[in-house]
């Protein structure tokens, strides 16, 4: 049985922009295209050429190869012509393959918003498609307001459609532009588009303010649309935009989509999924969604004891997808129902392979269990995780040991009378024979130690040369300041690996020194890694 | 026209109790259920009693007035009955008003996961529930697994419900347990189910890892459930259970529910739900999602220039709902006005009566704007916004001043040869005429300010002497050791008030200073107010 094939529409780079804290640069546009080339979508929307310097330069190459390359824009003003204006003009001269146009779909909002009237309003707006069309781009126009709009007045909603079709538009996008509108209602509607418009002419593009970006963008294709537009991580304006990366792996991977419609995006490429999207995090600077579904790390996390039992029985149990199939994987905690074969995967994990009958599993199991009654937690450390296992292994190298260590604070006022605070860290540290000793001020006692410890590692030194300390996180067990603290601490290096260590002490200095001491030791063990790889 | 009650049941102490990297203290699980109940949820799920010391303890109590206190825990095993049944009794025995128990569906699961035999379970699921009926519970049934047992054995599925409705419970629950089914299935089997259990004792548990578990919600809903489960901010296993927070107002809000359906939840509750979403992740000291539907921080947050000059035309442009409906804001053109009235209905809160037209208003908005800036947040900081009310209307007495302090942490290997950490704090304060200097050890240096804080406060050393730190939470706003830290200080006295003040430095021992101060202060205000209250 033949397939109806569904359109993939990235507006990552033109309507992603729009989130609140973005601005992507000429290089983040370049690169982010790259990434959804790898993943495979139909269309990149690269953003509004003539708008600014870094939109019309990146629309003076084309920057997909196999993906339509596609500039967005205004359809032409009231009272010039669309080849007289120069918005459309930037657009059609533009290297972009296909172009995007918004009109408004809502009478009530183009005689608000535009001051134009609505006949006006339809006649730029196939002057505008033709135009565009005879200069050989493919056309698709984006029904803003097209929801709310069709409820309020059908017939020019409709009529708005009917005319980008009939000038010579590609696709009629119907846009759900505030996301107030829900999916039953999105169904009902597209249906009374079908009438004038057939489906494999018609996009959805949905905002998420209800929380309901994703399924309305499944209720539209459910309902005929063959089209669907988003965004990677689901940026965008407000609540942001339909998120591709959700999307893509409902439509290729749950029978209900898959046995009626086929994408571009294949087995092969679907596995990518996880890594494209964290990747596209590390560019926005931003740690990724950990219930993100799909790709988060929580995502294929199970805590409850039961459920890992039954999970270790038949993995369908718990997992509406195999992980692995998006590039994601199964993360049994190491916590709570901690037996050893949890502990043997998640040591294998790592690279660390231990026989399930090996009599140092039983120490390292009471081990963790002891550590965590105590309030460590591996649930999100898993580098102090690796470095405990490899300790109790017998495996762990003493890369450098810390002797003793001193941070103080003190606020005063000062010789002109005002307020001060002044932070001071010593550290000493043996390396092999050598005793190096280093003092650093910093912006807090955490701060100090850090700098103190990178000043001299000895031989270390150059190999913790690019790690960085992105997080951390300070959680009380049990209340009050007198109480034991937990101290998490997230770490980068230039590979873009994030590693997570911990500490515990009713000393927050203590925990947080800890910590810090866990990720300076991971990451020499990732460098001894690297070293022995080359060498092989 | 009569409207159909939906019913909300709230189970973030339960099912939220899953997520990777959350664990509820005692505490925690006090303050959450005061949330819930100023939030107006139905039905509060919080926990499992006779699991672990923390639920077992959290039932020795009732701990909601309005809403009904619910335990979780499995139906009886096999092999004995209800009535001996040591997890059936420790849930009946229990402070709760309702019972749910989980049972399983998919009849393929029952053999695999309990190694029990479909009818034994359906006994167990039948004699559980007129045990905990007769004992005077309202008894709920979550039949886990529900949408994809019904899709291998509707048969099965159906008998579950059936059983669990015959025996006596007030809902059977329908769990779409790996969260993977489409909001189309849920309609559609729902459907099916009506026609053995009537939609008012059926309730939808939904998670969230297509990303469509308000969508699955709501489409149960639309076809006949009464009762809806759910968590705030959608925290659960995985990628979290269907998010409370924003089902709530969408089904207040919107029309297309509204007309049809009345919840626990009018106008005024429904103003709180920002300020409670956010309360929510401070008390899980984690920053709110900034894209979160209606209570995010871009909620309602506009970039583009023609939709902000839209906007200012008519708000309905790109604003599906009002932003005050839900007690969040617009953040372009913030109304001067708007926030004004804003603030004098949060002084009025706390007792501070100023009139809206009051030039020192306008002082006050500015100096908040500044400090949130900076990294302060007064959403979950209300004592810390007293304080700087008073101080900015010029009504804050000065208690005490600190001219200086000092802490250090200091680590090393004492005679005996032995790790040992030393933590040392000198405060100077000055009361009134009085200089005085205390010193104090502490776990940790935070600890050591407050015990070296309380050893002389001069006059007011009485006034503090109930004065308890309960929790102490840490956040970093930027990342990394050198950013910005902000502490929030919970506090408690002995008439049972707790409070909470915020301290931001990129010092953490500055921080917490502040907060502490805060604290002090606040106590030392309540005191006065006492006084004032004594005398009148």
């Amino acid at each position: 049985m033949s397939k109806d094939r569904l359109y993939l529409f990235d507006t990552t780079l033109r309507d992603g922009a729009q989130t609140a804290g973005i601005e992507f640069s000429l290089e983040d546009k370049i690169s982010i295209a790259a990434l959804l080339e790898q993943l495979g979508v139909d269309y990149v929307e690269g953003g509004y050429p003539g708008a600014n310097p870094v939109d019309t330069e990146f629309f003076a190459d084309r920057r997909t190869r196999k993906a339509t390359f596609t500039a967005f824009g205004m359809t032409k003003r009231a009272g010039r012509s669309a080849a007289n204006d120069p918005g459309v003009q930037a657009i059609v001269n533009s290297k972009a393959d296909a172009a995007c146009f918004v009109a408004k779909a809502w009478d009530y909002q183009v005689e608000l918003a535009l001051g134009s009237t609505t006949d006006e309003h339809l006649e730029g707006l196939a002057d505008t498609v033709r135009v565009a069309a005879k200069a050989g781009k493919e056309v698709l126009i984006d029904l803003e307001h097209f929801f709310d709009g069709f409820k309020a007045n059908h017939a020019y909603a409709l009529a708005c459609a009917e005319t980008a079709i009939a000038a010579g538009a590609r696709w009629v996008v119907l846009c759900d532009t505030n996301g107030g509108t829900m999916p039953s209602e999105v169904g009902a509607i597209v249906k009374e588009v079908l009438a004038v418009v057939p489906g494999d002419r018609l996009g959805i593009h949905a905002h998420d303010d209800t929380g309901q970006a994703v399924a309305n963008s499944l209720a539209a294709v459910e309902a005929g649309v063959r089209q669907v537009q988003g965004t990677l991580n689901g940026i965008g304006e407000r609540c942001g935009n339909a998120n591709l990366v959700t999307l893509i792996p409902t439509l290729v991977l749950k029978p209900h989509f898959a046995q009626r419609f086929e994408t571009g995006i294949d087995a092969t490429r679907l596995e990518r999924l996880t890594h494209i999207s964290r990747a596209f995090d590390d560019r926005l600077n931003r740690a990724p969604a950990r219930q993100a579904p799909y790709v988060g790390a929580s995502a294929f996390a199970t805590k409850a004891g039961i459920h890992a039992s039954a999970l270790a029985k038949d993995s369908s149990t718990y997992e509406h997808v195999p992980p692995e199939s998006v590039g994601n994987e199964r993360s049994v905690m190491v916590s709570q129902q901690a037996g050893k074969s949890n502990l043997v995967t998640a040591l294998a994990r790592h690279g660390i392979a231990v026989a399930k009958d090996d009599p140092r599993l039983e120490k390292l199991l009471a081990t963790v269990k002891e550590r965590e009654a105590r309030g460590y937690s591996y649930d999100g450390a898993e580098a102090s995780f690796v470095i405990l296992a490899r300790n109790v292994l017998g495996t762990l190298p003493e890369f450098f040991a810390v002797e003793s260590y001193r941070a103080s604070v003190e606020r005063r006022h000062n010789a002109r009378g005002d307020l001060v605070t002044v932070t001071e860290a010593v550290v000493k540290i043996r390396v092999g024979e050598d005793l190096l000793m280093s003092v650093a001020e910093g912006n807090g006692p955490v701060n100090a130690l850090d700098l103190a410890m990178r000043k001299d590692l000895g031989k270390y030194s150059a190999e913790i040369g690019d790690l960085e300390l992105v997080d951390f996180k300070v959680r009380i067990l049990d209340g009050g300041t007198g109480a034991v603290t937990r101290v998490l601490v997230e770490s980068r290096d230039d590979t873009g690996e994030r590693w997570y260590t911990i500490g515990v002490s009713p000393n927050i200095i203590d925990a947080s020194f800890e910590a810090l001491y866990e990720s300076f030791t991971y990451k020499l063990l990732k460098a001894e890694a690297a070293r022995a790889t080359t060498a092989a």
